[in-house]
């Protein structure tokens, strides 16, 4: 994994930008819920970092991202503050929409590197995969879950862990067929973004199955 | 813990067994919950993996079940195509009453394992059969918790819980007692999975007590 | 941490204290949501273990308080147990109100336990601020996910977090300023408890922002 110098500086840059990406989806969900400022800031570090954290515990990874990288508590913190200061001052209505962007690009640099962390620990295929789409999606299940609502990702038959599962197999792929982890990690990231925005875009859906 | 070689494959099906029916209770709360294809497989996985996963976590073991068999990964998603499919083709109108019947194998096999697993690491008797109660109830109550619904299993009145918690006991006993731990094993999980039938057959609920 | 013999007995008393009083809000919350026996005593262990629980995975201690203690899950059983029949007996009718006080107290001391536990382990001050807060609110936002509402702690606009947050930054202050261990957290816990106490005598609220 550390047969180019650029890889944790990528690595770092990536899991920054999805990090900001997810904490503002938090964010606007705990707005349109009307929770008070705790919960703003709990429901944008859950949605942030619950996903990162989650497959950490899950692997035995530690220290956490948080843990290591303290300073993004605080710029989540002035994150919260200054959103609410902003929403306070605008009137800003947040809506679904404003939602699904941030969340798209989140969705694939954390797939991306999580399905990379759980190779780099020899797990099989489809579990690395696994932990990509847990990385992705569970801070957004977990936000969902505290919100008391049944989270997006299960049930709006939209692809999104689809994607992210997707992004994660090509990564897999790129990584086995000898592509160095930078590249993999970008591959796999673009095409579960891409995927994702090719859905919003189109507005295509998985095929419904009924049960009654 | 191992005095016979026929131990870990009991263990294996054991476990196999359970966790096919403890995916069907997820899937068909899935399917009554109109959940998205994602839905179905992700709550499927909970109810499956998600209390031999805490328990696990709770205990510090690795690697998780799914990871030293990441093949039930894909058994899982083999069973949640095919029933979405068959589902389709069928109108199956999933009922609580069909939950019931795997819930109660799955109650009793997973909490026989999780508490034996907890003895084999030398923990107190009480934990150990809380751990073994975990693992058999923690899948439904995950699979509850994402489904937006109180678990069933802290409201209905029925001996659901308080059945593995006795099968615990009695395991315990019976090792404590120099049963060897297969036979115990077997005698746990019979105690668990014949008193939840027995419940489920008589209509027997737990003492009723108001607080209003 | 250890420079006075007197700490681990006072961290055990104060563990003690915070664990019953805890236990107590989940037993009321169970009550008021007519749970069964069995919801009774599991809300009434996660309010009670949850968040310090959550604490000690997240910085890979173990054993358990309730595993090194066992005797407390005994101890939680009877409290149950025993409130049911009380309950019975007066058709004692629980209210928001009753809760309150000794969650106050549950709040400054698991904050304070909670953040120093993590100060033991060179953590940054903000880590083991979190960390406190996380031992001291998690159980009750455990509490509530499983009785199936937005937690109270994230939506009320009350001081609740923000006195555990207040207090853990105390509490880091004068250990780093050279007060003894214990005294930091006697210090930490009473601000935090007396903040809280502070703010439902008076009726403070968090400053409201609107977001519509």
């Amino acid at each position: 994994m550390s047969n180019t110098p650029l890889l944790p500086l990528l690595l770092t840059v990536v899991e920054a930008g999805a990090t900001l990406a997810f904490a503002l989806s938090g964010l606007l969900e705990a707005a349109r819920k009307q929770l008070d400022a705790v919960g703003v800031c709990v429901v944008a570090g859950l949605a942030a970092f619950g996903g990162g954290t989650l497959r950490d515990v899950l692997l035995d990874r530690r220290p956490f991202f948080w843990v290591a990288h303290p300073e993004w508590l605080w710029i989540l913190l002035a994150l919260c503050i200054a959103a609410m200061a902003f929403l306070r001052a605008r009137h800003f209505a947040p809506t679904q929409k404003a939602m699904l962007w941030p969340d798209a690009l989140g969705l694939g640099l954390f797939s991306a590197t999580g399905t990379q962390l759980a190779l780099a620990q020899d797990l099989p295929g489809i579990v690395a995969v696994l932990m990509g789409v847990i990385t992705a999606t569970f801070g957004g299940v977990l936000r969902d879950i505290v919100c008391n609502e049944i989270p997006t990702a299960l049930r709006d038959h939209q692809p999104y862990a689809v994607c992210a599962f997707a992004g994660g197999w090509v990564l897999v792929g790129a990584q086995h067929f000898g592509l160095p982890p930078s590249a993999a990690l970008v591959l796999g990231a673009a095409t579960a973004t891409g995927l994702r925005g090719l859905a919003l875009a189109t507005g295509f859906t998985l095929p419904r199955w009924s049960s009654s």
